[in-house]
């Protein structure tokens, strides 16, 4: 736990699955309703800083939300990154990216290439719930809250 | 092997280390002399495709390149993302990171901080003999022609 840290004092978004080790959370990002990221609960820095045991759980926990994105979404590409510049608290950012959105085919820490679509988002939204479900399936029951159907 | 696809048809970048499954490049950025790429020789689109043997032969691979990078450079933080939305050829790109580089704390597909300074980047290119070293020694020895040292 480091008191500067703002994933250790916050959960970093709505959380959809969470265990004692780490948490998926959907980002709040109104050009991404697709964005989740798997947090490891604990304030490590790198990868290479956890357990190969520990970094295999990490990498299955993301590998299982890419699925559950790819599931309901069908996106046209999943972007993954561990970047952690600003905060140093290992992250991945895994985002369902589609011809139409925002930055494609930059990363979205690129130059915006368009305005989104808010019917589209819309429907993408509404999808969410079920991206839940995937995970809890692939991942285990959690007791956290679920998202409304059609949100 | 696709024909259109840049990384079926090219080694993208100067080729470090590689086997029959795999091959880590040395990623030709003026701003960044330590950017490498970790390519999936095979034409596959997402990390999702790959069996789980596969998955974990990858980001094995990774994570050795990382500890590489860590080890030789010292850098504030490594970066690893795979994006694919030009190039949808699975790659995972590693870039050491420093406080003084021309994007940090942004992403290096964000908006450029400030210059980079030459001495300081030849200094950093000066070292990439031992990341291939390293890198040799963690994965096992291939026939790669090696970098000069002080480079």
């Amino acid at each position: 736990m480091n008191l500067a840290c703002e994933l250790c004092r916050h959960d970093g978004g709505r959380v959809l699955w969470r265990d004692a080790q780490l948490r998926v959370v959907l980002v709040d990002d109104a050009d991404y309703p697709g964005y989740l990221r798997v947090i490891w609960n604990e304030h490590v820095r790198e990868m290479s800083d956890l357990s190969a045991t520990d970094r295999d759980r990490l990498m299955k926990a993301v590998f299982a939300a890419e699925t559950a994105l790819r599931e309901v979404l069908t996106p046209h590409k999943i972007n993954l990154a561990s970047l952690g510049n600003v905060t140093p608290h290992l992250h991945w950012h895994l985002i369902a990216r589609y011809v139409d959105d925002a930055h494609f085919p930059q990363p979205i820490w690129g130059a915006r290439q368009r305005a989104s679509d808010a019917a589209v988002l819309a429907q993408r939204s509404a999808k969410l719930a079920a991206v839940q479900a995937m995970l809890a399936q692939a991942l285990g029951a959690s007791s956290v809250a679920l998202l409304a159907e059609g949100r």
